[in-house]
């Protein structure tokens, strides 16, 4: 695919991700994130929260499950996908809805206010792009376990 | 400040984080990413890595600190920033030198070959934007900790 | 403002831009941009046009001036602007409806399939950033017109 | 290509565009934008221009020669495109060197501070993607001259 609308969103999960299995065996989660600008409210002279935009967002497969076993409720998370225009019929009045949804592509706890503890999982694909050579590749674990509790 | 210049990235630490202290006390942290394409062999049929991108990133305060506490070499991150133009003149030839480098905004590790356990941190500010209204503030350690180790 | 979403659209004006005047004097230009990936057609061995963005669109003051003046149906563009949610209630349903829209902060037509003669307007504030020191600023519109019609 | 880093910048251009056509005959365009932030100083309580980012740009074929014809030094230009880092070895010291490009993928003069006058030109392949299905095809240049003088 080429020319898709991609975007990159920084917000709060506004649900536990909701994580389905088609009857494929593929999985499949959804979830919403709300981003929320701050806006410098002039009468006060200080910033507040300004209307939050919210956006169902879609994974599948391998990150769905890493999304599912990772975030839930309230978690800031900084994330890219593709837009995308669901568009369907209303049953009841034949009136035609529309509804922007993101594919995610690549997302990740955010560590503006928290930390994280990070285990990377055997993959059945190459593809991770450059690493460094000398990298231990078994060495996650136990290098994350050595360390402190966050 | 408006009319930055900002980016999306996703890659790879090429080392640890590189964590220091300025006089004043506030946490730097330093790291450079690197965004490896796939592109497609034509002979081969077959997608393979392309040249790599690299970036020195810099991170300041609390998020300086959680990066230092999270990721390590070789962990894949998603995060947004903007884009500096450093300039120089090196003082053996007198030639002008420039680089560009990453002033971090938002960073987590990316889910996509990964489980992260998260730890929210307190905060000394507001401006979490949109969290849902019966999130229990102090559920995120003991939430996490109840889940099976990733 | 700050922690706004901000997108980079790539499509055509569905339709001529719809110029008002609100009461306060201020131009406010409305259009909608459709915005069409390519996808792979496995079956045909070619590339076809996948399922098209729209989204609708919000300028103002000068830039809504320019735009009305410069664009029309078809034109294809690329912008940047932030992301926000129109929520209402639907007042025979009293359903909660919601729709994304974009406030345009840079927008110009694309020379991918087109030529543009450009032509500068005299500002009332200044921020254009960075411009050649001896570019000659009245020298816009007798340079632009020494170029055979493009 | 796929995992490319893709970046939108609004800025000027420093020199008319550097034409050139390869022994193919294909057409290459090269030129640098600079794009100037605003910041805020606080002691004089005014905005005013931040360091700018300097960016060498490189396009091709159609759209190089589209941009030669409608860009010059101190245009305006909102455009997107891939990061592409260029390495090579100093050839008097050894010193191994690196240089942020852009590889342009679409362009256009923007119109906060400018109009355009747009002439759509003949293509030779298909996917420009949605276009309105009644938009009168030839009636770009028609059209157009019709409308005064912006």
């Amino acid at each position: 695919m080429a020319g898709e609308t991609t975007i990159t969103l920084v917000g709060n999960l506004t649900d536990d991700p909701d994580m389905r299995f088609l009857p494929s065996g593929a999985a499949m989660c959804k979830f919403t994130v709300a981003s929320t600008p701050r806006v410098f409210d002039r009468d006060k002279g200080e910033y507040r929260d300004g209307d939050p935009l919210f956006l169902n967002c879609t994974a599948w497969r391998d990150l769905a499950e890493h999304i599912a076993e990772s975030l839930k409720r309230g978690t800031r998370v900084v994330m890219t996908g593709r837009l995308k225009l669901s568009r369907w019929e209303d049953k009841e009045t034949g009136e035609k809805r529309s509804m922007m949804q993101l594919d995610v592509d690549e997302i990740g706890p955010s560590l503006r206010f928290a930390t994280a503890k990070v285990q990377k999982m055997s993959r059945t694909r190459g593809g991770d792009g450059f690493v460094p050579a000398d990298a231990p590749d078994d060495g996650w674990s136990s290098a994350s376990s050595e360390r402190p509790a966050a």
